[in-house]
């Protein structure tokens, strides 16, 4: 009998020649979903937490397919014998490119613009810049890579921060970050959310940052002490562009919102038209490699 | 005797070591000037446009230093032996940040989370990106090239245009727009304000684009058809991002201003922090080869 697999979205000969010995069933995560009572591969609908709980109701499951980077909460609802798959690398590109989007606006005062416009106001005047400036970027993965990429493009120096020192590659230990950030302009968080991160940049860190430094973070908000955050934007001696923040959504009584420098976006950083052709790719892949025997990518639980 | 030069700002020998035999004379272009009978060499105040009267009033003038690359209106106001140089070059870092800054503000839809933010509103959505996009430089020159790569670090790819086509170079003529514009999803112009670009991009080639393409604009604002583009973005087929306007500032009643999907910028993209550090050095530069007789940089034309 053909393998019954649960995807996201209609999958073509476009998505790289798809098995087609499968029997396909597409559920976006919203409605009532189909018969899931012999899938054996579940591709997990992007950015519907809910969709999860369907996990629990697939008997003959064995493998659980994500296309998020982070599989924290997938773990507890898998069964011994179910492998699972994170989404490494989707998300890269298009969060790069956001952390790119945000230093560049608050660097060049796209907010003032943009209110400007709104008042059909023609004001100039003169701005920072990327170019010239020092950025260190604290979790210096695949995503820090990809925005090093474009800084040093943008003629921007970078300093890399990772846990652990690699001196062999230029990369810091986070212990070197009080003698580190005084001498930078711009720090970008794209840290994981674990023990080992939480409230890692605090009142201390933003302490040793220069005046008019910026913060921006596009990894996971419990990474950053908000409300020590708040404190420095608050008597603007610092400057800030996030992404994601703690908690999430922004409560909309919290002063960051209004504090002038502070540029907030609703996590949107890995949610752009860049994501879906590289999903799409991925799960053609290992549906492939599903039908073929051969290993998956991206295996972060074995079954 | 000592030359006598005026300069815009105080210079050290953080400069490049200035000449110590000169006698500097400081005027950023506001209020009152010193004497300037017997200067020899004039730096013109940037962004200063009225600053360029004071050359008819230099008898002893040998040389005009411009820190801006256009200089079609100084050359009326020079006798013959006054040498002109202009800021080619200085510009180029800043301007191709801001087009980047615009580009990626307008793919990520910055603005929209601008207006959420006043509001205390988060409501994310999927957007655009740039990565993956195709984008045509119209003006290749020293600024597309700075823009170029930085598109290529933001995995966009980049069609070339100048005047004339350069095969060699991957560089397309004019000419050739119209069967190039239907096939690209952001055009930048980067022209300089003459004759043969007064209006070059036109309704005929706006038409030309496929719907949703965004129009930037970080050249000359006379070098797009205004009226055209408002047509376009008001029934919503086109978007833009416009540093530069036709006329400047553009008027409050005109309809771009809130239109949307259009994002407007005052004529900033040359004036960051970029430009000092890089007008200082070349102003140290000119002087050091003016006191020794070497040849001067940027000579737009001879004294």
């Amino acid at each position: 009998m053909a393998e019954h697999v649960l995807v996201p979205w209609q999958i073509t000969d476009g998505d790289g020649g798809w098995p087609t010995t499968l029997r396909v069933d597409v559920w976006d995560g919203q409605g009532t979903p189909p018969d899931v009572s012999d899938i054996s591969f579940y591709v997990l609908p992007y950015a519907v937490p809910s969709a999860r709980g369907l996990i629990t109701a697939m008997p003959r499951l064995r493998v659980v397919q994500a296309l998020t980077a982070g599989y924290e909460q997938i773990i507890p609802l898998l069964r011994p014998g179910v492998t699972l798959c994170n989404g490494r690398g989707l998300h890269d590109a298009s969060t790069a490119e956001h952390a790119l989007g945000l230093i560049l606006a608050a660097q060049r005062d796209l907010p003032r613009w943009v209110d400007d416009q709104r008042e059909h106001r023609w004001e100039p005047h003169y701005t920072r810049s990327l170019a010239d400036s020092r950025v260190l970027i604290l979790g210096y993965g695949s995503i820090g890579t990809a925005l090093e990429r474009r800084l040093l493009a943008c003629e921007a120096s970078v300093v890399r921060v990772a846990r652990s020192a690699r001196p062999e590659a230029r990369v810091h230990g986070v212990s070197e970050l009080p003698a580190l950030l005084p001498h930078v302009d711009i720090v970008v968080l794209v840290l994981p959310d674990n023990e080992s991160t939480e409230r890692l940049f605090d009142a201390t860190a933003m302490a040793a940052l220069p005046d008019g430094a910026l913060v921006v973070n596009v990894g996971r908000g419990r990474t950053l002490d908000t409300d020590a955050l708040a404190a420095e934007t608050g008597r603007g001696r610092l400057r800030a562009a996030l992404d994601v923040t703690d908690p999430e959504p922004l409560p909309a009584e919290n002063p960051l919102w209004s504090h002038p420098g502070v540029l907030i976006t609703p996590h949107v950083a890995g949610g752009s038209a860049t994501f879906y052709p590289r999903a799409r790719r991925l799960v053609g892949d290992q549906l492939h490699r599903f039908v073929t025997g051969a290993p998956l990518r991206n295996v972060v639980r074995e079954g």
